[in-house]
């Protein structure tokens, strides 16, 4: 027996990790429960279980056992009573021929399972068909386990209320709530650049409703591929400056279909995940079932570490994103680009938040890193060239639905020929396609709703900088307000519109971690100097009536995941889009500074843009 | 030695199946190519790093061995190499520290991989980093991968050519294709029902892209949830007599993730999935990482086996589709409540190909099957009451695009608060769930649409089978007609659309098996008399050209999935809506069976109801 224990702890990793004292206790210590079977598990034998191999071990010996025999009670458990050579176990194959003979047709057996964990439903158990002994079990409580669920959201806060918000297109930003009479501002939508009310959007949308209906009718494969569809992949490989672009239902669906595809084809594919990526590209990278190795938040450090541990013939995938939305910090894509060229990686980029929202044209972080270049049409040998990947959303900034990739024809068309997520789904309507494709011609060919975003951004963020109201610091268009604790999110965000009308949804755990719960305030170019005002002066009072901590209190603390860390507790990271790109003159930005305090500039130079021209590029429609 | 190997093979499935001669085989023959390490790999090293215990083993082992070390040639491999006696490795331990300590941290590891199985890019491997020996290893080959899997599919002619096909609103059922001018009639549109050109779901579409714009701007829980998804859902809840509902982008999604969902949180819960469900489905329990048990396609003694195998206090899913779309049978659902009732199971119906096209109300084939019950607004009791789940599209026969499920309020608020799939992506806009919602109420009040589908339906079949053409008989709306060749199937479809102007598109394989390729016909309400003739006789001549088999010889080789294996070679089998239902009267009936022969019944049925009411329920439009 001590052979057969050195061996066992020789083979399996966690006999080999665990204590011979643990061992003892996990193996001699039953569950309180006595199991289907009669006879009682002991917690070692319920973790052989969930061994890969000791499981299936478990399985076949319990089908010889039979229903009627009982599972070996504790020992250094099925180790032991699995070497095959149990005369009892032995004795019952043929006394249960044929359960055996169905157990091997079916993977899943009777004595594998560890009695209920939650009530079984009194009700149900009356209807226990016959031949079962009515004492051995009880029907799953399936709406007890439902309700056990759902308490737990309850219990940890993460329980989420939807509110009711109808964003009215001829009111931007302002909605109406569940009553139709009233109005509230929306501070937190992701139609960044107010596109979902765009004429020309609006306008391509109608006409191809009429023109061809409701819905696509079809897969991509059988009738719901289109000249839409067409038009819409090739404008989105032009922003882009890549061969292909394929158009999904979502981009959670994009991100889910081509990790999952690529992760899983590949042979021996290890998936580099950035530990902030979105929850689509997680579940992607799970689906795959190909190994992930998470690397700090934009740490390239990391990043190369890992990186380096890799041989280089392995295929790799470096998943990440350009702007993270809930803290807004940007991903070093030229850095990351260099250390794929270098361990033979490819670079797979969400600019989910980024698509209509940087760069001359739009594409994107990956574009506005290389600004001149792409707004003199030369995309060869850029930042955004080299990435391999890039994933991208219609929801957002171009106000429509759906995602899309972009990347080669190569790689476009075995993801088309092989994500049973992109196969397997109604293609999207053509009014969506057309309105899709308006929405990005019109961003190719205007920054002045993007530029006007960022300007709004600026003054958002310094006025609430001059309340001593926490703004996690960002180089982006995002403006997160710390609070640090998921009840008083919560109430803020519910005050913020009972009692000012004024929308902003609390995020809270899973989103963000624990602790770091925050209001995501989201300015778009329609949220001018009446709406900021509003909403500055209403985040104050809210502050001080439910005491949430300001900067400097972050700041006495020494600071906490950016807020009050800087000097003089001040945000102080660079934008990205820099004073030259939004065409601030130096001059002008000069005569300001001289005339009105830090906190008033951005509003003093926005009042004094929209006085000098009515009309033009700061306006906030085209 | 032997004590080991015999040890070994006692806990290892795969050791104790394999016979000493393959393992000897596989421990001696190495692969082509040189290992990265410098060694050779046996095939049965090649395997080990495959297992979930000795891959882990062999890593850490490799670890130890380090970069400069080799792996060690064959034998019963890691096996041995694992006992941790090897001197060789321990000494190497501390000579390459660094390795060991990163090599901890990052769970995949150098020598865990075998070297590439397809040619390195040539090109790339020019740049490989400075430190390693450049014959050591080549970058992974991308492009050539992505070429490789798209050469596969070329090769066993699984590769797609997707058809542009623009259904044009006025003039359904034709399309134009890419040349604007040019028309074509569809005949394989999941539009079953013409809903995508239907007046009422364009006015509720353009009504509301004018109030509320062309996108929901959010997540349903940031700002995307308004009082169109309320009233969706409400709606959705009503249709099928259940507590709630939730809309998902589309049904792949809410199929995915629903039933991962409940695959991944309910305790041992085992998923029961029929052997013809939709990739959604198979998606969804796979990505649930439960056990799934598959049961022969609508076999309700293979279900109730695997059933009774199971533990009665085990969570069970039974998992299946009322319309099955590429054959067209129909689930036992009543039969499939019984079961789970007696096993304690759930049931999950995927109604996506009936919702809009069978009961009084369009809510499905679970409606349809107590008919006059629902009819008469009595649904506590009926098949469809008893089913727990139901989930629809709203992208088929009614018109638009998305998808949901129904069913008790705990269960959907459960999924509502735990699918990442649902949480993490952003609503479908207003307008689609308003266009939704009119097709539905419209399709719950007038069953004119779906009747005429079904007549329509009779009538291609009719005409199909007097000229010999053989379709899959079925009881449902759809008409497959059976090819059985890859090739075939394409050049029929192929020719259909360039010398007749008729789209249909042919369905190969993994659609459906190799051997049972088809082409999918759907008749519509709009396809009248002038279309169906045009059809009948253009696949009569191909059927001649191709030299395509035809329902008599089927018959002569003893029939095949349902083709020439019924009486005379004809399909009898039922259709699930009635003559009675059809509101086809008896006595006219009679009178025309008197007059035509059998083939010319329907015509002359749907001619002689024309001319008797060309308005009402006869109509194709409302």
């Amino acid at each position: 027996m001590d052979a057969v224990l050195r061996q066992s702890r020789a083979m399996c990793p966690f006999l080999k990790r665990a204590s011979p004292a643990t061992l003892r206790a996990l193996s001699t210590s039953t569950r309180p429960q006595v199991s289907p079977c009669g006879g009682t598990i002991s917690k070692l034998q319920l973790l052989g279980q969930r061994c890969p191999v000791m499981g299936k071990a478990l399985a076949i010996q319990s089908a010889r056992v039979g229903r009627t025999g009982t599972v070996g009670t504790a020992s250094v458990a099925g180790l032991r009573n699995y070497s095959g050579q149990s005369k009892g176990a032995k004795a019952k194959i043929h006394t249960s021929r044929h359960n055996e003979a169905r157990a091997v047709e079916n993977p899943v057996l009777n004595a594998q399972y560890p009695p209920p964990t939650i009530p079984v439903n009194r009700a149900s158990a009356a209807t226990v068909p016959s031949g079962t002994p009515s004492n051995a079990s009880s029907k799953f409580d399936y709406d007890g386990f439902y309700q056990a669920e759902l308490d737990k959201k309850h219990k940890d806060k993460s329980y989420r209320y939807f509110n009711n918000i109808n964003r009215l297109a001829k009111e931007f930003p302002r909605a109406h709530g569940a009553n139709k009479a009233e109005r509230v501002t929306v501070w937190c939508s992701n139609d960044y650049l107010g596109m979902g009310k765009n004429e020309q959007v609006l306008k391509a949308m109608h006409e191809t409703l009429d023109e061809y209906g409701a819905g696509a009718g079809g897969t991509r494969n059988i009738s719901g591929h289109n000249k839409h569809a067409v038009e819409l992949e090739a404008t989105l490989a032009d922003l882009h400056a890549k061969e292909a672009a394929l158009v999904f239902s979502s981009c959670y669906v994009a991100n889910d279909a081509t990790l999952a595809t690529l992760g899983s084809k590949m042979p021996d594919c290890v998936i580099l995940s950035d530990s902030l990526n979105h929850a689509s590209m997680i579940q992607g990278i799970r689906h795959s079932g190909t190994k992930k190795i998470v690397f700090k938040h934009n740490d390239l450090e990391d990043l190369e570490a890992k990186l380096a541990s890799l041989p280089l013939h392995v295929p790799k995938i470096i998943a990440f994103e350009s702007v993270y939305s809930m803290c807004g910090s940007i991903g070093p894509i030229e850095a990351i680009c260099d250390l794929a060229d270098k361990y033979g990686a490819i670079t797979f980029l969400d600019e989910v938040h980024a698509v209509g929202m940087y760069g001359p044209r739009g594409a994107g972080v990956a574009e506005h890193l290389d600004y001149e270049a792409h707004q003199q049409g030369r995309p060869r040998g850029t930042i955004m060239d080299r990435v391999d990947i890039i994933t991208g959303t219609l929801g957002k900034a171009y106000g429509c639905v759906g995602g899309y990739i972009a990347g080669t024809a190569k790689l476009v068309d075995m993801i088309r020929s092989l994500a049973p997520g992109f196969i397997f789904t109604t293609s999207l309507p053509p009014a969506t396609m057309a309105g899709a494709r308006a929405a990005i011609e019109y961003q190719m060919n205007y920054n002045g709703d993007r530029r006007l975003q960022q300007l709004h951004t600026r003054a958002v963020k310094e006025a609430l900088d001059a309340r001593d109201i926490p703004v996690i610091p960002n180089p982006s268009h995002i403006v997160p307000i710390l609070v640090g604790n998921a009840e008083l999110a919560k109430q803020a965000s519910d005050m913020l519109l009972n009692d000012y009308q004024i929308y902003v949804q609390s995020i809270n755990y899973p989103t963000v971690p624990v602790g770091q719960e925050r209001l995501r305030i989201t300015p778009t170019p329609g949220h001018t100097r009446e709406y900021r005002d509003q909403l500055v002066q209403a985040v104050d009072e809210i502050w001080s009536k439910l005491g949430i901590r300001r900067t400097s209190e972050w700041a006495a603390e020494g600071g906490f995941i950016g807020v009050g860390e800087t000097t003089n507790g001040k945000n102080t990271e660079q934008p990205l889009w820099t004073d030259a790109q939004l065409c601030i003159d130096h001059q002008v930005a000069r005569e300001i500074r001289a005339q009105v305090p830090a906190a008033g500039f951005m509003e003093t130079l926005l009042d004094r843009e929209t006085r000098e021209s009515s009309a033009g590029a700061v306006s906030t429609s085209a």
